[in-house]
């Protein structure tokens, strides 16, 4: 198996990332995947020469372009198609290797592979699905981002597509899937939450009916169903309000403290809560849809999370889950059928 | 002043209500408003007797009938006409009292009041905006759930109302408004967010454009706008993690606890901060737009709560809240006319 690394890509790149990389082939050593580290093939070699790893396992694909955060997404493959990330989805697409993983601007790698791999045969949309860990196993939302704009059928999709993945993700035979809203009563929410209870009703085997946000962590529901618009407001607010509580924590046992027992103490529970919700634990998540590996790592990715990335991406690889979700929009016939009816509106 | 106070409402009714209502005349003394408690007159009569306070500033409304939480809210008003939500309402419509305050089920006493009470002429759309707290002094979040469908039209209006309601509870001058979204740039997010930006802009004066949901803790705002379905997810998630995270905390606390030191100052440490997080501190939130003074107090109020809560009415019947969101609109005609071609469609 062979794998493309964006190195230029991230808060904490090109260091990190390499960091990642070799840390990644020490611990898997033969079973490695190989590895195409993409981007300034000087500032890489000069990094690998302190390094010890095995030589056979890496290539290097020279470029130099970035890709900023604040660019337009949909831009990127026209304006910087020597960039580091659109060089890595381009490996893919020339199935010069199985996988691509890059830190990078979220929007312009689902763009860039939109536009040069495409999706998989009958999917509408593709979505972004990270896994958010809790104290009481976690779930998958989806989708958390992808789209700003999403209508029944997508969600319905987004489901299926999610399913597949949290059953190769953790083995998890049947995950319950729940619809996120407002209240649980089926006619709750809005227009889309509406319609697309119905849907999920009919088609998804282990539809939970609608769970609200108040109770997302209370391991009563594997994947959370949502718009785009809404799964990233959930997903970054998640983010603030955790590391808002954290800080306050943090500066009231500063103004508190009066020994260092304590200090040990009060500190190693936080931590020991910090490191399971720590999103570099559970490494690259895939863009879901797309017609072949590319997954999303943390834009805050340090070696660790590119480390635990690759494991992710190799794993992907290895459990086929393009594949499985063709699979199973074949089976679930009537979702593509609708599909087509709605890309040709009258 | 006069207040009705739905005693029956709330998980901790009728108890818990009569209770604050007696806390808040002993704080308040000759100042307090006069209050009608609206419930079952034995169980009232009964509790009032084993507490002494000033007798002349209370009034009984006896009603037995109850609104339960899962009941459907439009059907209240017809199905339910002698609840004590219902009536407390009637007594606003019938200029028996300046206020009325409930713990009981937020959809019914939204429709409720609109059937009654009617709309602020010219507001298309009531809002529900609570006030969340924070370390950083906390914002007001508006739509909070009273309209699961909203349009950029209604979202403008939410502005203006809850930017009068923060001037008025935080005598906070100019407050900072801001659009929750999935971007920080002006063409960031759905149709909705991407259609308000531009009415915000040019209406309202602090706007300050685009707001992450990661950021909200930050005190870079005092008024979050946003739909109502989005609103209500924001709100009931803030609830779902912290007290996830709270759990979880003392949790680990209870397995690592090894001295009596330790547990009283980490105790105490979570303590502060769950009371500055806790509803009850904030007391009730009005229905803004709502042609008189409703409000909603959290359905998990103690007898404090309920206790604030009559604070927070006292407050905004004296700020006259709702003459001056009428006057805005006055001032802001261009807002009203929008809303005379939304209603009258071509």
């Amino acid at each position: 198996m062979k794998i493309a690394l964006d190195v230029l890509g991230g808060d904490f790149a090109p260091m990190a990332n390499i960091e990642g990389a070799i840390t990644y082939l020490t611990e898997y050593g033969n079973t490695a995947s190989d590895l195409i580290l993409v981007g300034d093939e000087k500032v890489i070699n000069s990094k690998l020469e302190t390094l010890s790893f095995n030589s056979s396992k890496i290539s290097i694909e020279h470029t130099t372009e970035l890709v900023e955060m604040h660019e337009k997404p949909a831009r990127i493959f026209k304006e910087k198609p020597n960039s580091s990330l659109v060089k890595s989805i381009q490996l893919v697409k020339e199935r010069k290797v199985d996988a691509a993983v890059s830190s990078g601007n979220t929007g312009a790698l689902l763009a860039t592979s939109l536009f040069l791999i495409g999706k998989i045969p009958g999917i509408i949309r593709p979505a972004f699905a990270p896994f958010i860990p809790t104290n009481k196993g976690g779930f998958i939302l989806c989708d958390a981002g992808a789209n700003a704009n999403s209508k029944p059928q997508h969600l319905l999709q987004f489901a299926l597509m999610a399913e597949a993945y949290i059953e190769h993700l953790e083995k998890k035979i049947n995950p319950r899937i729940g619809l996120l809203n407002i209240g649980v009563e089926k006619n709750k929410g809005n227009e889309l939450s509406q319609s697309t209870y119905p849907l999920l009703e009919k088609h998804i085997d282990n539809f939970i009916g609608n769970i609200e946000s108040r109770y997302l962590f209370e391991g009563k529901v594997d994947v959370v169903i949502c718009d785009g618009f809404t799964g990233n407001i959930v997903l970054k607010l998640i983010e603030g309000i955790i590391s808002h509580l954290f800080e306050w924590i943090e500066n009231l046992y500063t103004t508190h403290e009066n020994g260092t027992n304590l200090s040990s103490e009060f500190l190693s529970i936080l931590k020991e809560i910090q490191n399971n919700l720590d999103h570099e634990e559970y490494g690259a998540t895939p863009l879901l849809g797309i017609n072949g590996v590319i997954m999303k790592s943390h834009g805050a990715s340090s070696s660790r999370g590119i480390h635990n990335s690759l494991i992710a991406t190799q794993k992907s690889i290895e459990e086929n889950l393009t594949n499985d979700i063709a699979k199973r929009l074949t089976i679930q016939a009537d979702i593509i059928d609708s599909k087509q009816n709605e890309t040709n509106p009258v």
